[in-house]
């Protein structure tokens, strides 16, 4: 009903990270294509089967050195029904070894059909008389332009499941201030959202001062970033836009308390895409462990040892 | 690169409303719940079957006098990735029979991950050197929280596709002013969201008056919606909440500009499950169809003949 397991698996593996696993087909190595298109044709099935074999070779180098993954769903849903299904697929394989699954999804809608959604994602759906499991990933990525209604079926599923979602706060996009950086009487917006996030947490406490409602607060705003951790501290951070969206270790160092904890930081492109960089495309494996532990390093530098 | 194809329909018709397509198992008849089963056994296969044959009986007694269909991507998701694909044959059953189709998924991210959502949803894919629709919606509901980043790459494939998006603006939910109602100076949010609305629509322009950015706002805030319709006079409205959430035609009329132009009304569980009230579970089309045209004779009968 809260971050807990998440936090004891960063602090087990000493590394306050999560690979994104936003696998379109660009970023795919050759070789995994052509393995897969030869299995099912010129297809969305070959396509979506592509995508697996990749974050299978991904989770495999990854699993006992870095805590979660974040699959992005738009990744999945642009090849159809097949992707989702290797979306399915690819968060089963990745509790199989272990990882915490933090699907980015940034649902929202009204109460009744956020019920619709927590189910699909984090609980279970019952048909023909037994119970199904649609995901069954560990937390989720939500959207709170609808306000409490359409957030509480997600506590309701949190509570019963222990799992926990991300509520998006301050994104990391250049346009995010348009809306989140205006001002609501004497405050902004996403520290409005913020505040939401407190008090939605306060339903799910968890044992290491963290909830189960956490927020996404881009790398690319370390001020903000900063400012947020001081307000807000019973929410932990979901931090996209380091490495190829330009946040670096010293723009996220602010997001993490005294402890090391408070924060898990996103790099997609960075790891799926660092083979690109070594230029060596069969070995895409070896090099997204090899930034991934490089990427440990440096924000473990800032932070020093996590003590839960 | 407008909403030109749907005014048109709706004008044809003489019928500005929505079918809304949520068929969570419960609101499926038992007839059609055992004909999915017995063909695939007890698993999430035979309750999307279940989804699409209900889906199917509703499109059928709708398509000569209903405009258009809006799946509600929740209750798709609900039921695993068969669910997902009961949604993609849901749209292209509804558009062989004409119909025009909103994929109401109010999706939202960063202008890359919003390029995967548009081409999902709205567009196209390349893969294997071939070119997919994966879902081929003709028009999405999309939350603006992140901004005009997050917007833009739909914009694109809107003028490209010719596709339409509603972004949410009020919805219809009880909590939906904690955050949309607040004052941003001297403009609430969801005033701000609106304008937002008519800015990103001034490159997508239609042939009768309302661009390819239209709007959600709910039919339970009548003040709100009438308000908006004088405020945003390009921004075409798709209004939730008439029916079951407690809007009627009186609340909607608002909407509405002087031409009977300007809105399209959803009803969801109002059609879907108008056979419950009825009594004839095995008669659910006919009594989809019926309340089709009592809802429409009644808003038609607010706002007069629709004129383009």
């Amino acid at each position: 009903m809260s971050f807990d397991r998440l936090i004891a698996r960063i602090a087990q593996l000493q590394n306050p990270t999560v690979a994104g696993l936003d696998p379109k087909l660009d970023f795919i190595p050759e070789s995994v294509k052509e393995e897969a298109f030869s299995r099912f044709g010129p297809t969305l099935e070959g396509a979506a089967e592509a995508l697996y074999l990749f974050n299978v070779g991904l989770i495999d180098a990854l699993w006992d050195i870095v805590p979660a993954v974040k699959p992005q769903c738009a990744y999945y849903e642009m090849y159809g029904w097949p992707g989702v299904r290797a979306l399915e697929r690819t968060i089963a394989y990745a509790k199989s070894k272990g990882m915490f699954v933090i699907t980015d999804g940034k649902r929202n809608d009204i109460g009744s059909t956020m019920e619709a959604y927590a189910a699909a994602h984090l609980g279970t759906v019952e048909a023909a008389g037994r119970t199904f499991t649609p995901f069954g990933a560990d937390a989720l990525t939500v959207n709170g332009y609808l306000g409490s209604d359409g957030v509480r079926p997600l506590l309701d599923i949190c509570a019963k499941e222990d799992k926990g979602i991300f509520v998006l706060v301050k994104t990391s996009n250049p346009s995010s201030g348009e809306l989140q950086d205006k001002m609501l009487g004497d405050k902004t917006v996403y520290e409005t959202m913020g505040d939401f996030c407190e008090a939605w947490g306060e339903s799910l406490p968890g044992t290491y001062g963290y909830s189960g409602v956490g927020a996404v607060v881009g790398a690319t705003y370390p001020a903000q970033l900063a400012e947020l951790r001081e307000k807000l501290p019973h929410t932990f951070f979901l931090v996209p836009g380091y490495g190829a969206q330009g946040g670096g270790a010293a723009d996220v160092a602010g997001a993490f308390d005294k402890k090391g904890l408070g924060a898990i930081i996103n790099s997609s492109r960075g790891i799926m895409c660092a083979y690109k960089k070594a230029g060596a495309p069969e070995d895409y494996a070896a090099a997204a462990r090899a930034e991934a532990i490089r990427m440990r390093d440096e924000i473990v530098g800032y932070i020093g040892k996590i003590v839960l």
